[in-house]
């Protein structure tokens, strides 16, 4: 099991059907890789790309796509309501079966300095793969954006490798590593909006709640329902089965029962051992007590 | 991804640890197949072993397995409490991710056939391999044992392949298709075993409860606790998740409260991906929803 790495590239471009579909050719021509999830938001005009495989078919996919975007997106003329700050705005490598997070960070790093080579691009390491303490958080980095770079590119924006000059048609990049994030929603057995929002905002961390945990409280209307919306930023610090209990608690509390989970796109194997073990109480249960585990290519 | 499959022969020698380690080595021979678990025991003189790859790789190496038994073992002088019909005494095909039922029945005749012919080792097809309804379970089949077997192989043991007359050293073979057994226990926070006892005669398949269902009340005593040992042999009958919430109601009504659940060996996919459905609420969630299951060789 040599190991599988997530890429989940976001690209400035959600308008332009033909060139979104370039760009995922570009990313499935690479032996080895699959495509798992593409979504483009037309008001945003941005793309993502969810792409998964060993380590380095994963790079090689991530250069194809650079390669690809680099043609194809020219920010002097590109507009959308999403900050961005490069044509190629952030690429973050992913652990998964049988990787490191030390393995994605050094492929960050090996990623992001080969494309300031190559095409002389200033590059911004992030998250995981942060190099000082305010790289960590994507919207610092991002906040100049395109237009602004160049202002402060030679003060606060030094770049982490390539030229310290905005590229005019690709902008800058971010790359980095982070863990696996797991966007997951909860259906409440009521329609009172106001048990969703109060939910959220106990659990999510900004207001003090579970670590990892963003969340928001949404009322569905078709049919009219309460639904507590969670990303799962790194399911070691809050799993998806401790969401869940703390949700479940929460809305017991108002007599209110769940109804059912929702899971958007896809999660790694990890988070359902995870889930396996807090229900069956077995401690320590790991992925290699899944049979089909010691096959992943 | 072409699938897993999972075999599970039971072999007739537990007892000489050169021999089991020869058998053993046959299986590792062959590419890309993992041996994940052997065990022998003493008393039984009697061995398991559970590997798994990909179907042609797994079918190749049951015939090393054979070849390999053949040349150790002579049913002439074997003794163990175990009842056992051959050297090779019984051979499971196990579908797991990305093979069907379908295609392990198709191993298990190919694979039966060839032993039959190489051997001239009478073979009966078990299981959902079974070409008659009487054949369909293994104990029907063992009856007569390696030592009766010659007396009605004429009558009601006429071979589904290979000669009506028992190999003198290999005696006759079983193979087979069946489901993934789970071989599963839950401890609970009693020392009363009679509570244990209590609930696996209400939950087993035997006694009328849950299909596809073995369960016994044991009392483990260090520390003293009353544990509830169960087998599912098919969870698309009786799920994990259904067996556990059928223990936890029933202990819930004598106040008594389950304090862990405890996996002996491995479990396929497919049952934590039930778990985690069950779990979370998320109706119809597939192995095709975890990532790393499309990197399964």
């Amino acid at each position: 099991m040599s190991g599988i790495v997530e890429c989940v590239p976001n690209v400035s471009e959600g308008r332009r059907w033909d060139a979104i579909d370039r760009m995922a050719d570009a990313i499935r021509s690479v032996d080895g890789v699959r495509l798992l999830d593409r979504t483009s938001d037309v008001d945003h005009n941005r793309s993502v790309f969810t792409f998964a495989g060993p380590p380095d078919a994963v790079e090689a996919a991530a250069h194809a796509l650079v390669d690809a975007a680099f043609r194809e997106i020219d920010l002097r003329t590109h507009r959308g309501e999403h900050p961005r700050i490069g044509a190629v705005d952030v690429v973050p490598f992913v652990p998964l079966a049988g990787t490191t997070m030390e393995e994605c960070v050094a492929i960050a790093h090996r990623f992001g300095r080969a494309v300031a080579l190559r095409h002389q691009v200033p590059v911004y390491f992030y998250a995981k793969a942060a190099t000082r303490p305010e790289r960590v958080r994507l919207p610092d980095i991002r906040k100049p954006q395109y237009e602004g770079l160049a202002g402060v590119i030679a003060t606060t924006h030094v770049p982490d490798a390539g030229p310290s000059k905005v590229h005019p048609t690709a902008g800058a990049m971010v790359a980095g590593a982070r863990p696996p994030l797991i966007a997951f929603n909860i259906e409440l057995d009521t329609t009172d909006v106001k048990v969703a929002k109060r939910i959220a905002k106990e659990i999510r961390e900004s207001s003090g709640g579970l670590p990892a945990v963003q969340a928001l409280g949404f009322e569905l209307t078709d049919p009219p329902r309460a639904q507590v919306s969670m990303n799962l930023l790194d399911t070691s610090q809050t799993s998806l089965a401790r969401a869940w209990h703390e949700v479940e608690t929460r809305a017991s509390a108002d007599g209110v029962r769940i109804l059912r989970g929702e899971l958007i796109g896809l999660m790694p194997l990890d988070a359902a051992v995870q889930v396996t073990a807090d229900a069956l109480k077995l401690d320590g249960l790991s992925r290699d007590r899944i049979i089909e585990a010691h096959f992943i290519e």
